[in-house]
């Protein structure tokens, strides 16, 4: 097994130590190596360290106060014009229909898969976040209408003190079938 | 880097060699320990091995015949049951604009993606796919209407001489923003 698979793990309280520029430059280029439908690679991150705008993430993100312990956020960002190139306005938001907007979201989630375990690779942790809604997280990052943010990842290190064992997870037998559903 | 993020590729062309049925589950290992918005799970897997059902597939799948090749594909499947808790009926397919369709979309590929970094991993190769309509799909494999298939992977080993170079990526530069968009 990949020892990152089995030992990442959702961290939720960080310790005040810095995230170096290097170490999440390695992490996007983990992501940027992602497989992609068509290989359209539609995702985009967005790097914040500002105070004022974790605090405001935090905020819509279902008030999660937790988030702001965290030096840096990774704001993933899936963007449809790679599938749909006609010239046309587009709206995204929660409830948006277009098979495309299914197929960015798969495909960005690859990608931040990769963040989340490159993280546990370089001795960092983070914590996968979307209880915000397009409406409530577009402004505060200028984010356009035709974008979809598919998750905003928390990272830095683990405060070994606070965050507790493994969650829990179905058994392998109930997830998996032979021949036929 | 992990070093399956940066060795890992899309594989279309397998050798003759069986695939151990202990392997695959270490596959489906993998895929179970991956997070999920509030731990919901929604993935299952169909392992397929069948002649008969991978042609099938892989005729709905744009008629790609290089993957009735592999000598085992995997059906992935995500449940929106895990968030729709009432008893109504659901029919889900590519033009469906529930939201948590797209929560379970995003949650199966993170899943998925674990399968293909642990292919890696034990010597194995595969490849997603996703070239097919939810409903050509589920009828071969009698899938439920509520349930949405998020990809089809191919899995063998690598015949090394059919397998060219790494896909081409756009620059980091290009992917990255700080602060705002």
């Amino acid at each position: 097994m990949i020892k990152e698979i089995s030992t990442r793990k959702s961290t939720r309280k960080y310790n005040s130590t810095p995230v170096e520029d290097e170490k999440i430059i390695q992490l996007i280029e983990s992501a940027r190596l992602a497989p992609s439908g068509s290989n359209t690679q539609p995702w985009n991150f967005i790097i914040v360290r500002s105070e004022d705008t974790k605090a405001k993430i935090a905020e819509i993100n279902n008030n999660q106060k937790w988030m702001k312990g965290a030096p840096v956020f990774v704001v993933c960002v899936a963007d449809i014009r790679c599938r749909i190139k006609e010239n046309r306005d587009i709206y995204l938001d929660e409830n948006t229909g277009l098979p495309e907007l299914k197929q960015i979201i798969r495909d960005t989630a690859i990608a931040v898969e990769h963040i989340l375990l490159e993280t546990e690779s370089i001795g960092l942790a983070g914590c996968w976040t979307a209880w915000f809604s397009q409406d409530s997280i577009r402004p505060i990052m200028n984010i356009p209408d035709d974008k979809y943010v598919v998750g905003v990842i928390t990272i830095g290190y683990s405060d070994a003190s606070g965050n507790g064992n493994p969650t829990s997870r179905r058994s392998l037998e109930s997830m998996l079938r032979y021949e036929k559903w």
